[in-house]
């Protein structure tokens, strides 16, 4: 509608709105938005609430115990808690997401969930540094590529790492952090490598003790995360990857809360050999991770992506849209 | 489920999740809920979720704009600020819930939205009183009455009774606030009349400083409500009536922000003659707002409703669906 042709929109009249004909009288205002992809996602959002209330009959004291449940969320969350991802994640939204924007091509390393605790204040380290503050925690030294899908090395890509201490617990999550601790950001060498020292993952819960936890109670379901390491990828050019590598043989291996596992990340720690213990400077005997993984160009997961929604909107049944910014909008013209 | 049998809602495995195969895995996780009603609205919700992802391809940009605008409503919500009920006002949800909920038959009085500046400390007056404090406003009698849908009188109703000032601001919006005005409880008589004295309402903007009024500038919709005054009917044994009556002729008649008019709530106002005048200690003159209310019993309304979900439900072709305390739920047995 950049057109300015604004008579297809134009507010109707909004008198005696019932169950039937709520749901287009609100679209039809709403689309009075002059941005094509706001309307077309508000369009979505709004019949799709309203189809929720009319297909459970939604009572006045249920939608009231939903509003609340959404102020107790946004009460809980901070600088250090955003408990609204949690809610995403427990409610596979956060899977979805990552897995429409970032398609992989068979040999990709696969994306993971974000989780809330990744911050901006990690401390850039050489590689080989520690990331760890934790004396309680089981050494791990972790030795990494960054390759392209031609198994290529791809230098300068800027890695958050991230991870629980050996309590389960994210620095942030202690009232009183004073500085970042068990978080790095690294960047991979001319070889496309990078390493640093950490501890062993532990298998935790996700924080319990807000509106989440409480729901994740009524529903019946354990508030774990198998052991894992997230990591971030980010270079110009490059689909940015976030994912986390996870230790097989967790008990909640195949019950994640978050539903991040993928058999693909699923790994085996190893132990530091003398050699390798000498050359990193490490204790022999130390837990090893290695994990080489690969990167998609921005440019082909672009394309996947929208070959994908191209097909998936048809399989919807969704036509007449087109794709502009690689987001599906109306296409009215 | 509440015989025991758990075999059908054991949790799955949850790995390799996709955009694909989320969904179900999400709601066989949550089936594990003991309650028939929270696992059903959780299975409707997270299909509705995942399907506006799947058919709006989400970007995760998106994704965290809606996120951060949750936690904005959370943060700005107060014990007299409730941003949530506006959103949902705005986006035609609270009259949604209030027609399913409240079914009128013919005579019945129709409802209205509630909206967010109810509050519980209105003092109890005795009919007659006034519930004014501002001396900008017009001087407004209104002489009503409660009756049944045959016409009997209804006698010993609580009605809550709300409008904003002469500026179109409810008391809770002021940050002065240190007593409750233009609003009191009244208890009809023994032939269901009450009356009191108030002041002609005006129209005004809906709340626009927060999350909710940036999203209606997006949405190029203007934040206004036509003037009205706000009633709550409550007796034992009667069906809860939240409504409102809005002046006719208001420029905001027919575009209500919050989708709250109703034909047969939009009133004419007229003007105190001498002996109404002298009858009720009022200037002659004033406006007078004149009106019959009509409550439907709980049991007529329960009926109704039940008649209604069986039929809409039908319609959607959800089967296999049972009502609970008019309620549905899974028919598994």
């Amino acid at each position: 509608m950049a057109n300015g042709k604004e008579s297809g929109s134009a507010a109707p009249p909004l008198l005696d709105l019932t169950i039937d004909n709520i749901t287009p009288n609100t679209i039809r205002i709403n689309s009075q938005a002059r941005d094509a992809r706001l309307k077309y996602v508000m369009a979505r959002l709004v019949s799709h609430l309203h189809d929720f209330a009319r297909e459970t009959r939604l009572s006045t004291d249920e939608w009231m115990a939903g509003l609340n449940f959404l102020i107790a969320c946004g009460k809980i969350c901070s600088d250090v808690r955003n408990e609204f991802i949690l809610l995403s994640d427990v409610l596979g939204l956060s899977l979805l997401v990552d897995s429409i924007n970032h398609p992989k091509p068979p040999l990709g390393t696969e994306g993971s969930v974000l989780g809330p605790f990744h911050t901006h204040d990690a401390p850039t380290l050489p590689n080989g540094a520690s990331m760890t503050s934790d004396p309680e925690g089981e050494p791990m030294l972790a030795l990494c590529t960054v390759r392209d899908t031609q198994g290529r090395p791809v230098p300068g890509v800027k890695i958050d790492i991230w991870e629980t201490d050996s309590s389960g617990h994210y620095d942030v999550q202690h009232a009183d952090r004073s500085a970042p601790s068990e978080r790095a950001v690294l960047v991979s060498d001319d070889d496309g490598r990078f390493w640093f020292q950490g501890i062993k993952p532990v298998s935790y819960p996700i924080p319990h003790d807000g509106p989440v936890g409480k729901l994740l109670q009524l529903l019946n379901r354990h508030c774990w995360r198998p052991a894992h390491v997230h990591f971030m990828f980010e270079k110009e050019g490059w689909d940015h990857l976030i994912t986390a590598l996870y230790i097989r043989g967790d008990p909640y291996e195949t019950s994640d809360a978050v539903f991040g596992v993928k058999k693909s990340l699923v790994i085996d720690l190893g132990k530091v050999d003398a050699d390798t213990a000498a050359k990193y400077g490490v204790q022999e005997g130390s837990w090893l991770l290695k994990h080489d993984f690969v990167l998609t160009t921005q440019e082909e997961t672009e394309k996947l992506r929208d070959q994908n929604a191209v097909e998936a909107l048809k399989k919807l049944g969704l036509h007449n849209l087109k794709l502009v910014d690689h987001l599906p909008v109306p296409d009215v013209d």
